[in-house]
């Protein structure tokens, strides 16, 4: 007898960004499975059973909450933002197409969020009101040169680029490798904007010209967005600028 | 004395889907702005004044929002999905650059919501698993020739590839030209998936591979998604497929 799996996107981090659809999701769940951090988002009852798992463990997390499907438990994937961007939503898929034929029978359900870079854009002004590219600067599952090679087509044709995975521990030089690449394709001026822990009590917003911006201002919890030719600053004194991409091309 | 100006994302139609802060900011609000099927969704007290515009007078409608905020209301600008990705927050601050002097005392805040994309994705798997990109179709504002050099550069660089605007009467011919020129850099058998009206009553999802999509699936309320060379299909019995993008790259 199957269960149920439902993945939620759990937005940026704020309650009131998340949405109605998810909190009735992790309501009706007897599992939460995720990682740590995103589990600890979930306001979990007593009858509610946690399962925590470590970071870059996605797949053997997917393998683990749809045998709890399976074995009958109604079960709660969460990511946080947009489970779909970079979440756990790809690896529950992949999970099941090389998986046990028991878990064919699972209908997962998405529950779609706010991503962490629509609430960094939100905060900015509106730097994504451009074309935009999404992109995972972490090479554990890409080769580095597949990434290279998107960033520069997505430079060069003139998209707003955001950069999910920017850096780690593990990863110390990929998002320093990016920037210099860009140099290279964009002019020096084009804002570079750090966004750490969006809509968090420790948030913190940085934008710096692409020819002075430094990898070291964003960590773990940074998304980092980069304009296109045409994004452009509106002053405010006392305060950051704030910056948006014109919806007309240059 | 200025008043305020918000500009709230609704989500993609559901109510389950718009966050508690766009409910709040709303509720809020003495005036809401916007374009009438987006207005239409959000429940009016009698004290709030409705003001509805037609589609394509994004900066007329930022400015007429704009000047209600100076002149003492608060003003909540409303659109479709999140209101930073082809919405009304870069008409915004594109009328706070080159408006009046007293606009520039408004500080708007932005209301980040769940995207038409991501709603769209949730509904088919997760075929935004991959690095992706959004791309406007309409040459209202920018040259086709724009248009054609980022789809372009976004597949031959492998990126996932959503579709905003795909066609409307005024513009019949552009999401078949796309069609066309995707078509010579991408095997025909990429899933192409058409989501419409998508998480609303009338929704409609189709996938196609490449070689056959038809354009005339598509309508002014339809997202167009287009995998890339690693996107996968999950068959299941009797309904469509699960489509999903593996976080590793081919």
């Amino acid at each position: 007898m199957s269960g149920e799996l439902v993945i939620v996107g759990l937005g940026p981090g704020s309650a009131g960004l998340q949405t109605a659809a998810a909190a009735a999701a992790l309501a009706a769940a007897s599992d939460l499975v995720g990682y740590g951090p995103y589990v600890d988002r979930v306001t979990a009852r007593p009858d509610q059973v946690r399962h925590v798992s470590d970071n870059r463990e996605e797949l053997a997390r997917a393998r683990h909450a749809l045998q709890l499907a399976a074995d009958g438990r109604r079960v709660a994937v969460v990511s946080g933002g947009d489970a779909g961007v970079f979440g756990m939503a790809s690896a529950v898929f992949e999970a099941i197409e090389h998986g046990e034929a028991a878990w064919r029978q699972i209908e997962p359900e998405v529950i779609p969020g706010v991503s962490a870079m629509f609430a960094a854009a939100a905060r900015l002004g509106a730097p994504l009101g451009a074309d935009f590219c999404a992109l995972s600067l972490s090479d554990n599952l890409k080769p580095w040169a597949v990434i290279e090679r998107r960033l520069r087509a997505a430079a060069s044709a003139g998209f707003v680029i955001a950069l999910y995975n920017p850096l780690s521990r593990a990863r110390p030089w990929q998002l320093g490798a990016a920037f210099d690449l860009l140099r290279a394709e964009l002019p020096g001026t084009t804002p570079v904007m750090f966004a750490t822990a969006v809509t968090r009590p420790d948030e913190r917003i940085d934008v710096a010209p692409l020819a002075q911006a430094d990898p070291a201002r964003a960590d773990m919890r940074t998304l980092v967005l980069i304009g296109n030719e045409t994004t452009r600053y509106i002053a405010r004194e006392g305060r950051r600028p704030f910056v948006y991409s014109p919806r007309s091309a240059a």
